[in-house]
């Protein structure tokens, strides 16, 4: 293969095309039809049994077990394999109990069943717990808090119920499970229960496991707890975490002091069956067949018992490299993580199962003599569940390089739940998940249509919660997560994500994540194999004039504004960030222009306006920081600082709005401002005279 | 007085106000204002403690007891009193059981219990039924029918369901409890339960009576189960129901032929409980523990029993009037029925005693010198549970004088359940209800506004299910449904429907009700006090407009329109109704322009101005009637004919629209147009030269 490869010729096709995005070079349709047609549903169903055989909860000997198993495997594909060796504050459960000690004693159940129909879950089922939470022994009143998010909490303060003291008991639902703990403890509360609602994802969505998919009585929501200022090990922020790393107190990590346990809906009946108190308020109902009421009364006690060790574990990120042929430097990241609070079947190991067949398929390409253009790495990351702790430290390790060098990282966390298809991602990356969708079958589609044809197209922002957050905010590489959805069920870290629930809900024939495994191709191939990296840094300019009138509107209603002079003065004040982002795009847009306007170019040209490409991107990071959390560089994308799983676009400004703090707008503008005039600037250098 | 009262002087006001709806003559707020001055919370209450003081089902001796009370009330008011006797067909129980009986026999608990709370319900306390349900003693399978509506029954059909042979299970909602009759009937069912789901009414909604005010397990709603091409007793189609009028043979009159049952969901658990089928599908859950069936299984067997007897019984409307000083022939008609399915005191008597209140006020008024212009008509009307049967064999005997003078219809069942205020109107009455709520206070409100400041002022369009429907469907009269809603509860048609229950769940302070008796004082004296009626008939045009618009949207949804060029063709098709309504209203607002101008005119001119104004009303009369049910003459307004509690506007084209019956739009384009036609023709007629 000459250096100039012959499938190379990006200004060509933009000029045939008139489109920037999603551009393959020379015969696109022909490099990912190659890469797509290695994947099978026998292969992903293999990979499945592999990597589901046993529960590998990060830092366990089935998680070692496992991190062996994806290296013997990559290393299988002839992929240059790092097992990149961390060492974070994890936990173990030692044990817990939960009743009612007045006005009679009740033991409550809080673990699973084994189910005869499916032995799996003789390994699996056991008492719930959720990683982080403080080790206690505590009793007190009840109080039910909704979905414990700051807004249940600051209704309850209005309604007068005293939380403290008293055994907080929430349903799972509308924010992560860390901000349920961090917003109780702040009221004041001895513990906090979290249950799973039926009415939410038990038998008022379907039947039960095993004869349906849903959660049953006992089925209980595993989880971390934990809520920081920065992502990754609790005690090595913004540091590799290494076995001689320093390390900060664990006192200075503020894990939750209170014990937190998770339970299911048989147990929390007895309890929340018990209350004697007012009613709910409208949106607080859940469905057991009672109505709901605030506070349990003072004849009821509940005691709650929780003991955890923390304790610094070895796991491990599974990292495998395969080099570009032209633009070694250059890297897309294509990454799910391995770690599971039991079997994992589905979580995460439906999108795992995608991730190892995507680098199979690119594997055999290479070994063809046929390698992308750019490199590829394929990584599954350990200790996710605990934090999204692996990719995080594996971001810090590689900070730098990653800055100068990575194109786009991919996410395909429980990535196959489902044939619809689905997609978060940074606004410079959507139109190549767009035209990889025209590259893909639809599964199941009687008319033989492709995922453009049925998927609606709309696209959600990301937040937090999974492995590109280290990636996306951290080191402002663009970001997306791909999936599927459909599958009529509920087992999510429960004892039941086993392969017999995951194959009963989602299917036997693994349609579902052929078709993430063909996106994944198609969206890697796109970037890794054009000639001009086909990123549209100019998306990033309606995308924040859309999030401006969403925040408007949100402050306005929520009265976060103070004296601003209603509507106008909000637009006032958010203008000169109009007016850059619209000045930011016209550049961006004369970029493109003299790209497609330079025809076919030699390597180090190409390579020069990719750098430039590159740095528009990373026009968002700012070394200061959001405030608050410094580790969080992006000033465009972050997690919400208030639930934990919603995406703030523009985070400076949307805590602005949240925390009702107008006198933090302006300084958030500014920054805004400048970042898309960095944008701009790096735009002019793209075939500069 | 005078003839030419001092306080009539319309054409004035109008050139002041430059509006012609709600225009009370010389001194509006004088008047409504001396009016509203009489009504007082006591008053109320002790209307109330009067006529809910025990259980008066049309019929039965208690009915008999209450339309005596009724009548002696309105006697000492002083108002001329007819007491209207009518003999329909009516039902009683006799016996009813529901029992499974297989696998297991449990017997099934179908009656309330007694609350010591509330000694009333020693009284109402019993089985429930569903009036003019067939009799009979069947067992069968189950089969879970959701509402039982058509869509469901469709649904059922299409998932290949039997439902030959089997007891249906149907959750009350979504549609007249009729509808679920018929459509199961129609489907082959053996039998019909009809059950109150919790997550409807019951704990889901809050907590249950007598902690609350909602349904508890036991709570059962009666009910009729009539379904008819025409209202009122089902015997006597289209003429009044006297003793001696020729009767149609019963079966003929198209009653149920299954028995129907209606039980709480404590009874509903048992059953539903029990079935072993698929599981439902999206929509069709509620609010019991687990998730519902669509099939029993072939082991769950259950026999229901419903034994009652259809005879002719006495019952009677309560009509006092009130005869008017300048226009006696014309008339304004207030209403609510009198009968109830137990004490009644939130359905009807909430309504009732409002009616009671503004008589008592317009009477007071009348009796110091000061009566109202036009002829103003409290009718309390018997049978309404039973059909609509009361109001309706009233209307067929006064039916030549109504469409000749009837200047409108305001209906008040139970119109008292709060202090949100709500209206469903004629088009051409809405002008008047606005206006009338910038007279009232609105309850409790810390600003002192009225009622227009605080209700959003959108109108709800009448369909079936009370006593409006003779008036504007029969006899072509302008109708308003009033009321307020806001109280926390559900006791419809159950045995705690009782005057401690209302007490608790609305209020003891009565506010409500006297906000609905001041709207009724102000709407009915605007309407028969003003010189010239009020109505403006110009508002049907751009009424019809909205109400295409929708039906569009409709008929394209559900592939109405057949081989019609889409939504092109079926715009085409309604376009000469534009047409038509618009050249309606051209010439309505013409002739209110001509009043206008007219100035002080004598009750002659004014006559002839009147009579003109309710004949545009009456243009929508024909006597051809709707296809296949001629009794409802008038073509802008019916009761659905699918689910019996919906609006039909335009109910040709509506009915058309919905049995997607293309080749019906035609004709019924030109009824519509040539009503158009002949309201245009009438208001040429207003002040015509």
């Amino acid at each position: 293969m000459t250096k100039r490869c012959e499938w190379m010729g990006v200004a060509a096709v933009i000029a045939m095309l008139g489109v920037w995005s999603g551009v393959l070079a020379g015969e696109p349709e022909g490099r990912i039809a190659a890469l797509n047609a290695h994947p099978t549903p026998e292969s992903l169903r293999t990979w499945h049994d592999l990597l589901a055989q046993e529960t590998h909860v990060a830092g366990t000997a089935g998680d070692a077990r496992t991190i062996e198993r994806l290296a013997a495997a990559f290393g299988e594909m002839g992929l240059e394999v790092e097992v990149h060796e961390i060492w974070p504050l994890l936990c173990e459960p030692v044990s817990a109990a939960l009743e009612i000690v007045a006005p009679e004693r009740v033991v409550l159940e809080i673990a699973e069943r084994v189910l005869p129909e499916d032995p799996a879950t003789a390994e699996s089922a056991g008492f719930g717990w959720n990683a982080y939470g403080g080790s206690g022994d505590v009793t007190g009143r009840v109080v039910y808090a909704n979905q414990g998010t700051k807004g249940d909490f600051e209704k309850l303060a209005g309604m007068g119920v005293d939380v403290r003291g008293a055994i907080v008991f929430a349903r799972y639902g509308g924010n992560y499970r860390g901000y349920k703990a961090k917003y109780a403890e702040e009221a004041g509360a001895a513990g906090l229960v979290i249950y799973t609602d039926p009415g939410d994802s038990g038998y008022a969505k379907g039947l039960a496991y095993p004869e349906g998919g849903y959660a049953s009585d006992c089925c209980v929501q595993r989880g971390s707890v934990l809520t920081m200022a920065y992502q990754g090990d609790p005690l090595t922020p913004g540091a590799e975490a290494t076995l001689e790393a320093e390390r900060i107190g664990v006192e200075r990590a503020g894990l939750p002091r209170i014990p937190v346990q998770p339970i299911g809906y048989g147990a929390a009946r007895e309890v929340l069956g018990r209350m004697t108190g007012a009613a709910v308020p409208e949106g607080w109902q859940g469905g057991l067949p009672f109505t709901y009421r605030v506070e349990g009364g003072e004849a009821l006690r509940v005691r709650l018992m929780v003991e955890q060790v923390r304790r610094v574990r070895r796991t491990a990120n599974v990292v495998a490299t395969l080099r570009g042929a032209i633009f070694p430097d250059e890297m897309v990241i294509v990454g799910c993580h391995h770690d599971a609070w039991n079997h994992g079947a589905a979580d995460p190991l439906c999108g795992t199962i995608a991730l190892m067949e995507s680098a199979r398929a690119f594997a055999a390409e290479a070994r063809a003599g046929r390698p992308p253009a750019r490199t590829v790495v394929f990584a599954a990351w350990g200790a996710e569940e605990f934090g999204i702790i692996g990719s995080s430290e594996w971001v810090e390790a590689n900070r730098e390089r990653l800055r100068r060098h990575a194109v786009a990282y991919i996410n395909l966390d429980m990535a196959a739940m489902g044939t619809n298809f689905g997609a978060s991602a940074s606004p410079s990356l959507r139109g190549v998940i767009e035209a990889a969708a025209g590259d893909v079958p639809q599964p199941g589609d009687a008319e033989g249509r492709t995922v453009a044809a049925v998927w609606p197209g709309t696209f959600g922002d990301l937040g937090g919660g999974s492995d590109h957050v280290g990636f996306l905010c951290h080191a402002g590489v663009p970001s997306c997560a791909l999936g599927g959805s459909g599958g009529r069920g509920w087992s999510y870290h429960s004892a039941y994500d086993t392969l017999a629930w995951y194959r009963k809900v989602v299917g036997p024939g693994y349609e579902s994540a052929l078709m993430v495994t063909r996106m994944t191709n198609a969206v890697a191939s796109r970037l890794a194999d054009s000639r001009i990296v086909p990123l549209e840094a100019s998306a990033y300019s309606p995308d924040a004039v859309r999030v401006l009138k969403a925040l408007t509107a949100r402050g306005l209603e929520i009265g976060a504004f103070g004296k601003m002079d209603g509507g106008e003065g909000v637009a006032a004040a958010f203008a000169p960030i109009v007016g850059a982002a619209a000045d930011a795009e016209r550049r961006a847009a004369a970029a493109m222009e003299r790209l497609a306007a330079a025809g076919s170019m030699d390597e180090g040209a190409a390579a020069r306006a990719n750098a430039a490409i590159l740095g528009m991107e990373r026009a968002w990071l700012d070394e200061a920081g959001l405030p608050g959390r410094r580790w969080f560089a992006n000033l465009y994308a972050a997690p919400d600082e208030t639930s934990g799983y919603a995406a703030w676009i523009l985070p400076e400004l949307a805590r602005a709005v949240e925390m009702r703090d107008a006198g933090a707008i302006e300084a958030g503008v500014a920054r805004c401002v400048a970042a898309f005039g960095r944008l701009g600037a790096r735009a002019d250098e793209v075939m500069a005279e």
